[in-house]
């Protein structure tokens, strides 16, 4: 006999919870549909040669294998460690037969090896959206992706969350401002502003002066103001082509954001949002849940220009978003944010009160399931009554029926309501059209 | 650049083909939570001695390996083959808090290494479910399941399956009754009843003689006889305690079946269906879809008495039933007894006629989204019209809203269906409640 053990760093749920986040994913998922972002499915295993490996460390990959073959694969394949890589394989493979603008959903899970860190599973859901288009993606994709991001949290009736945003223009012109060579290193350090307590060593190690330091922690306080649009418009009499582009794009994102849909006090402008990765172009955004004092970042977004390069000739842009379903989740659980919703389980239980009457309780189950009322009957006539109704009480079933002897004479069923212990006798014929009132108040 | 290559029966749909099997499996979700069944959703990857390897075949295992590292897993890990293992460890682990009877449903993909089959893949969904009791399980269960799958079936508007069902202990009886000894081996062969031409051949090879041979052909015959229960109730009389018992479950399962859900054309006896493996129990079911001449089975049921024995020192006796879900799909896809459904995707595509309209554009969208009208904005304002209306028409979205600057000083949005080319003008504070009416109809 084995005791059976868990995988380090592979969660899952016991069922109240998985309640909660099935809950979370068809929220989720109605929401990307409701802008009409097209639902796809890639197997869990892709080719190796697949993998674009220069963006990756092979460290976090994990390999499949077959368990006996040693050499029968003429290939290698692997899990995947996110749903951007699939996607690319699969615009290039199937571009015949799609419709682009290609706006496309995907909520799965993925697989990757990491060191452990709180709320970082090594299986994991994202729910991710991207929208890719065959030669040149508009600004407007930007907007459409962040609405409907907005959307969705809403959705998860959520509200405690900030977008921020920013665009590396920006940043780039200021740090030349400031005669900074090492730009792409310093933009690494400010990435890291929210990791550590003080980024002033690390700037100081890449030879900064005093100055020079002093000014980017001034630009980093930037966000904490509340007329940043005016902060950003005092900049636009400088004269710079790659400054000026940056205040463009800001403000059409900004004005066309808050003029439809999102409501100012979720959005910001933060300039130490800068993503390390260099595969992410100019603009960048991240949502933060934010409660009490502190805030965790819990979905990103994307824009690339050529992701499909290693598996096709045309080079399909795009942009994409992904909420982190699993540490969102694991977030909100740990900071008491949701409740268990009992709502979603059985309705009714019928007592299985004997043998006999089995198929007359059986009609009275189907009669409720067949008006969409999750219902059980009880599934063992032999079972004590004690016993059925210790089994509603742990599972938190509201309304319990009793059909036997004494009921069957008088032509009612007994509805006994949990919560309150009251009971009643209601005519059997009316007893579905019954429960459906009730549980429509 | 890698031309990018599908592996070999790992298959992914195109996006209309995609929006069928969500379909599939939300209506079979909501069937198993309408009887409540509890989802859940455990790791794709297993430890490799949670894996009860005399009951499987080493060889159809994917094993997983982290890319890099030699031996740094202090254990191996596996990718489950199906959902009973799995559950089996899960019920095990956290049987503290669960509530039994467990009903449990768990809808989700596993692999296995399979010589190539049509219709068979290496990732497959598979939608199971299960109900598991700490020391018995009653019959009532069997039939709790049979009527759930009934009503996915149903709920799936299919209409051309059969439940075949028998019980092993008539079976066992008759071939007992022929002086039969090789009783399981004469088992596996009737298993293959409907896979081969013939299985005299087979029979001969297990040395039975001519009139065993003729009675077992009959027996299997009794299938196609419309009144198979009298023929059940003749032999009654014979005085044997397996024979008695196995009638007795077959009549009680018929009887509540019949006269709860099931409709008599639904149900079968079949006593070539013995399910070759042997921690199946006495009773077992099939489910095939059949078309014209043909018959597949997309679908399993068990009876296990002691699955979690590995783990645990409670038995936990269960019965489960799975459909096939991806195997399902390609049969019903394969026999053109499915359509795409158009009416899943975006209802009404708005045209980006301008950057100066885009804010009022984009609120004409948002208004129909708050409705719950899956519409779209087109992405880009440069984009010709005829190019919009081909993305509309592509994607069979049946109705176009067009607000440009005539439409502006009237005060209206132009209504353009598809189908048809008819056009209208409607008042621009109408147009989401016109667009509802239309869609109610």
């Amino acid at each position: 006999m084995n005791t059976p053990k868990p995988i380090s760093w592979f969660y899952e749920n016991l069922p109240e919870e998985q309640l909660i986040e099935d809950k979370f994913r068809e929220i989720i998922k109605s929401n990307y549909s409701l802008s009409w972002f097209t639902p796809i499915d890639t197997p869990a295993i892709e080719r190796l040669d697949t993998l674009l490996s220069k963006w990756w460390d092979d460290n976090e990959i994990y390999w499949v294998k077959r368990f006996k073959a040693d050499n029968i694969t003429e290939f290698d394949i692997w899990l995947r460690f996110d749903l951007t890589v699939p996607l690319a394989r699969y615009v290039s493979m199937y571009k015949w037969n799609l419709n682009f603008p290609f706006k496309v959903q995907n909520i799965w899970k993925s697989w990757r090896w990491e060191r452990p860190q709180k709320w970082r599973y090594r299986e994991f859901y994202q729910a991710d959206i991207d929208i890719i288009w065959d030669w040149y993606v508009p600004l407007f994709a930007d907007v459409e992706i962040l609405s409907t991001i907005y959307n969705t949290l809403k959705g998860l009736e959520f509200w405690n969350f900030i977008i921020n945003i920013n665009n590396k223009k920006l940043l780039e012109w200021f740090l030349q401002s400031l005669k900074i060579t090492k730009i792409s290193e310093i933009i690494g350090v400010i990435d890291k502003k929210d990791k550590v307590k003080s980024i002033i060593p690390m700037l100081e190690d890449l030879f900064l002066n005093k100055e020079q330091i002093n000014k980017i922690l001034e630009l980093l306080k930037f966000s904490d103001k509340k007329d940043w649009l005016e902060n950003l418009l005092f900049f636009e009499n400088i004269d710079n082509e790659l400054l000026k582009e940056g205040i463009l794009e800001l403000k059409y994102i900004y004005n066309t954001l808050l003029k439809s849909w999102i409501k100012e006090e979720f959005l910001k402008i933060n300039p130490a949002i800068s993503r390390g990765l260099n595969y992410y172009t100019w603009l960048v955004f991240e949502t933060f849940i934010v409660w009490k004092e502190n805030m965790w970042s819990i979905s990103s977004w994307w824009r690339y220009e050529n992701l499909c390069s290693n598996f096709s000739k045309d080079s399909f842009p795009w942009v994409g978003w992904s909420i982190w379903l699993s540490r969102l989740l694991s977030v909100l659980k740990d900071i008491w944010l949701i409740e268990m919703d009992k709502k979603t389980t059985s309705m009714v239980l019928v007592l299985n009160t004997e043998e006999d009457l089995l198929l007359k309780n059986l009609e009275i189950t189907n009669n409720l399931r067949k008006k969409w009322i999750k219902s059980e009957l009880y599934l063992d006539s032999d079972a004590k009554f004690s016993k059925q109704l210790k089994y509603a009480n742990n599972k938190k079933i509201p309304y319990v029926l009793i059909y036997w002897n004494e009921e069957a004479k008088k032509w009612v069923v007994k509805l006994k309501i949990l919560s309150s212990w009251e009971q009643k006798e209601i005519k059997i014929e009316d007893i579905t059209s019954y429960i459906e009132n009730i549980l429509k108040k």
